[in-house]
């Protein structure tokens, strides 16, 4: 074999192999479990999409277009198949959003088809990236994305970044049709669509901010309504989750995929994030509302749900765990897709049951340290009262 | 054996395993191959540069003098050996330069002789870092590397430097004859000296720069002539690579070490910075430029040549890779030397053809995400436009 030939074929296998691998659930705290391998990272990207295969004008099999990472991505369960729409890093820093699927969830997902073509609007992105998926109950399946352009008001900042919610709606996944960008007073990222109507009207969870990365003085998750997705427009938002001193989301916070619906509330899952003497961390914690109010939370247990461990801490952005889509299977699985440090995708599995149960029975933040001794006292309190109860009944029945 | 002898053992063992480790090539996306192991670290250091060998003053065997790293490292062909002018950082954060050979290029490197005792003008540099070697037609090898000095500006901002380009130059490696630093309107780092003369003066790389880790307004990677290297001063510069926005070189660029002649143009390689909430990320990067008007670029291949992977991410300064040396040899084969994270030395190895090849090959950056999707899907219908014609021979053939 050539050198060509040889390469192809090692590229293949090592494709094949990477694309066959078996992943395993981690025992955890209960809350929820963590698989063991990512379920998608660059080596999962199809080698067609990176190799050009015509041996007189690739005679050393060279990549041509190099992936960077696959991060942040949405999730629809759709025809019987766990569905994330990927955001794809290039080489170049571009993202774009291609699907990948799986049969049971936590393993085996594979790219298809090709990158998504997404219309532009009139004034193309540069960038677009974490699109969120909701099936909504008017039969459209949205996708709202960031969409990142730079900014005109400082053409000699390299940086300076304007975002905007863009949006889009498809019947079939592949295709889409893309609509007007939110328009809002702020810039905004992480908007999410509410799957159900409410009072007739779209629902929005929305991230208001002033700057690109430093979201200034407002933020906090927002919820609004529009009437038309079509001319979509935010006119008044109202802050449902707020930031907090020396919280987990101190220095911003932003809705993850849209909200589960259970007996109980609205099921959220959101991503909180500090800053350190290394840059801000980013973790995932959970939040409910109720069902007739949706703005209104009934729970708020206190701290992240997820944080950083191992190899989730690295990557091109350190010490991020994001999440913008879960899937809740109907026999009350929950599927959460999460990227760690905007590398890789991972997988942590759970129920609604477990979520409900975490969101109503872990203590809220109390913000002061002495809250949290006290919460852990009550805590203690509780297990050796129930041990002496237990004990007393032993003794009695004996 | 008392503790003396039983730690002088152990460290000098440890020390011949550590120089005496193989390494081997990992075959990748066949551009380029990375070395399993880093060919420098502060292991490297030989134990008489650190410790007291006087058991009557050193009973412990102790380290009486660290070193943290070993980073950004010239790199030269020198009487048959693969020299490197490393940059070994002490504990107390100062570097200065020392030579490491190798016979192979990929592994056995050991430092030589001593500490480069480099002579200082008359303002002596508080640091001296990263040295670009270039053996000149003119007969000599220069040295030029960042001198930094605390700014007489802003005396009570302990962390406000001012960074300028120091020259030097040597017929042997070792001994170095310092020539005034480079006059220059703004601060420079990254400077390097081209090795051929251009209308008989001597052409530098530059990266002008108004603030010292803000670039500024200003940045990208410059060309300037200078008449005497003894009396090196840049009277204008004009930008040959510049950087943009949302690409891997948006906060600034710098070049790497000189280019490197082929028939086809001048290869370059370069490090392109971004920005994330995680710090500034450092990726290498290529071009090629024309040999009449090595000003002018012929080949800018979109997005980085290589990133951190692994333990490459994680280091003194995290999500960093850096090279100042490469080593093209008289049979083709290129040793690309880079460093991680301020804290290690790694090669990878290629050939002048495959360069160009993915010089010349590769997509451009095409600035928007939808530019991105569309080269893929251009890749995507080469590739499947191949395949059908492939697969028409084969049926018109049989």
């Amino acid at each position: 074999m050539n050198t060509f030939e040889q390469r192809k074929k090692l590229v293949e296998e090592r494709y094949a192999a990477h694309i066959a691998a078996k992943n395993t659930p981690i025992e955890g705290n209960g809350i929820y479990e963590r698989w063991a391998n990512p379920i998608i990272t660059a080596e999962s990207v199809p080698p067609i999409w990176k190799y050009d295969y015509n041996p007189a004008t690739n005679p050393y099999f060279m990549e041509r277009i190099g992936v960077n990472a696959t991060l942040n991505s949405g999730a629809i369960k759709w025809k019987g198949k766990y569905v994330l729409m990927v955001r794809v890093e290039g080489m170049d820093r571009k993202s774009y959003f291609a699907l990948a699927e799986s049969d049971n969830g936590v393993d085996g997902f594979r790219f298809t088809g090709r990158p998504i073509t997404m219309p532009d609007t009139d004034e193309p992105g540069t960038n677009v990236y974490d699109m969120r998926l909701t099936l909504h109950e008017d039969g459209w399946v949205y996708g709202l994305f960031c969409v990142e352009r730079h900014d005109p008001a400082h053409p000699e900042d390299l940086s300076a970044a304007v975002a905007a919610c863009g949006i889009a709606r498809t019947r079939n996944l592949r295709d889409w049709e893309r609509l007007p960008d939110l328009k809002s007073r702020s810039q905004q990222r992480n908007v999410v669509l509410h799957p159900e109507f409410f009072d007739g009207r779209y629902a929005l969870y929305t991230r208001p901010q002033d700057g690109f990365i430093d979201t200034g003085s407002g933020g906090g998750i927002g919820w609004a309504l529009v009437d038309d997705m079509t001319h979509a427009e935010i006119t008044s938002e109202r802050i449902i989750d707020a930031r907090a001193y020396h919280t987990i989301k101190e220095v911003k916070n932003g809705e993850g995929p849209h909200p589960i619906r259970t007996p109980r509330g609205w099921l959220h899952l959101a991503h909180g994030v500090r800053g350190c003497a290394s840059g801000l961390r980013y973790v995932l914690y959970m939040y409910m509302t109720s069902l007739e109010e949706p703005w209104r939370a009934i729970a708020t247990p206190g701290g992240y749900l997820m944080a950083p461990v191992g190899e989730e801490y690295v990557g091109d952005v350190m010490n991020v765990l994001f999440s913008n889509g879960w899937i809740a299977d109907d026999d009350g699985r929950v599927f959460i897709y999460y990227a760690s440090s905007d590398t890789r995708m991972h997988v942590a599995t759970s129920t609604v049951d477990r979520l409900v149960d975490y969101c109503l029975h872990t203590p809220s933040d109390g913000l002061f340290t002495g809250e949290s001794v006290k919460a852990i006292n009550r805590l203690i309190d509780r297990n050796e009262g129930y041990a002496a109860r237990t004990e007393e009944m032993n003794q009695n029945q004996s």
